[in-house]
């Protein structure tokens, strides 16, 4: 099968235009076939604060109501993916800039209320991978923002992260998918202090052992579990590092595999 | 050649909710290929002066400054565009939503500084047929919104009448095109202020003489030299009215020809 290299990148990437900028062209000399992900940073809360929307949390965690979820149509499907969209075509990249709801990519449904109700979020049931497939067949480079639709006319607030796995796991039915997961630290960290600490090979009995010893904090544990998801699901491997390990595999970074 | 419609809906429908989903309904059940572009209303207007960004006018002609071009980015590539596409996935129209920018579809030049800086205004260029008929043939309906790019990364706002209009011209090369222009009149009239004086049918000799004698208001004349500048460069056939236009041929309505 065919190679297709998924790149999700984070907020501080997005939030940084020289980072961006640089992130953006190595991303341009990655060869062969090629979808971007992208989440919205803390941009999304600046504008809503500054349109008066407040953020509100339940239990430490974002609510997305309808104010919310309008300001992240704008700034994750437009401003955002739009303006990496052009800068990719100036790079000589054919991108074209997608939500879950255009060509029906990414079917979600709206995560049902128990203890929380967290409003207008999605949680993945179908990616269309024939159909997106068309796309990467006409040449043309996918960027996926994080967002999805309940195929009702609904838009959905989507996890980023999650996106490029079920992007990735839909995929390989038709490639052998790598997926890299660009972040600010060099890698999953043994220690989170320590930059050079970086777990260079992980398969999965590792991390249900080091994750029962506490080694990773909250926001490494969801990576990491959507990425040894899609490890079990079809993908071939999955890379954790900063943006450059799209192109420098001389510096370590974190290969995890079955 | 096979039909292809090209309708384009002016802000007065996407101000109003209701209005967007009777049209978006009449849109859906348009048989044959189809591609629909929309401007932005009030909408951009209103969120940036939430925004604290002023509307600058120059000789009462609007002027897009990096500002306001990120908030057009935020309202009409995010907001309206990927609202329309989840509205049109929920009626069963494989919509994707796209600006100039995505798959280097309308390639545009900032308009030259004279008398006036514009800022970031895009004049259309090309038209990228080819890569826009790969969507058709693989039956997505592609969405635009009135935003194109200069191939260097730059964003650029467009008048959504000439991207319609730009769109017809260059895909006629393939398909019988017939382009549609659907406001809040019923037609052109010869009247402004009686809504029943829809000029039926108005070829370009006509068209002379009564811009001659000062029939046409300003917002009118250039939708008409859009029109038949594209009826002379090979679109088939151009209707205004309102949004029934494109479904109940049975009203009054504008048939343009050369």
């Amino acid at each position: 099968m065919e190679k297709l290299s998924i790149v999700k990148i984070g907020g501080n990437v997005i939030e940084d235009a020289n980072a961006l900028n640089t992130f953006l062209k190595l991303f341009s000399k990655l060869e062969g076939k090629k979808i971007l992900v992208h989440g919205g940073g803390k941009r999304a809360t600046h504008i809503a604060s500054k349109l008066g929307i407040e953020s509100k949390m339940v239990n430490g965690r974002r609510i997305t109501d309808a104010d919310t979820l309008e300001v992240i149509t704008m700034v994750y499907g437009g401003l955002v993916n739009k303006n990496i969209v052009a800068k990719l075509q100036g790079l000589n990249v054919d991108a074209i800039g997608l939500t879950g709801a255009d060509i029906n990519s990414i079917y979600s449904e709206k995560r049902p209320v128990k203890e929380i109700d967290f409003g207008y979020v999605g949680d993945v049931k179908t990616v269309a991978h024939k159909s997106i497939n068309k796309l990467i067949e006409a040449d043309f480079t996918p960027v996926f923002c994080a967002i999805t639709h309940d195929g009702n006319g609904q838009l959905l607030n989507t996890n980023a992260d999650t996106i490029a796995s079920e992007l990735a796991i839909g995929l390989s039915k038709l490639y052998h998918v790598e997926l890299y997961y660009c972040f600010e630290k060099n890698g999953v960290l043994k220690s989170v202090e320590d930059e050079n600490s970086v777990i260079e090979y992980m398969d999965y009995g590792t991390y249900e052992i080091l994750k029962h010893q506490g080694t990773f904090h909250d926001g490494m544990l969801p990576k990491l579990d959507n990425s040894f998801h899609a490890i079990e699901s079809g993908v071939s491997r999955v890379f954790i590092g900063n943006p450059t390990v799209i192109s420098n595999k001389e510096q370590k970074f974190t290969t995890l595999y079955l």
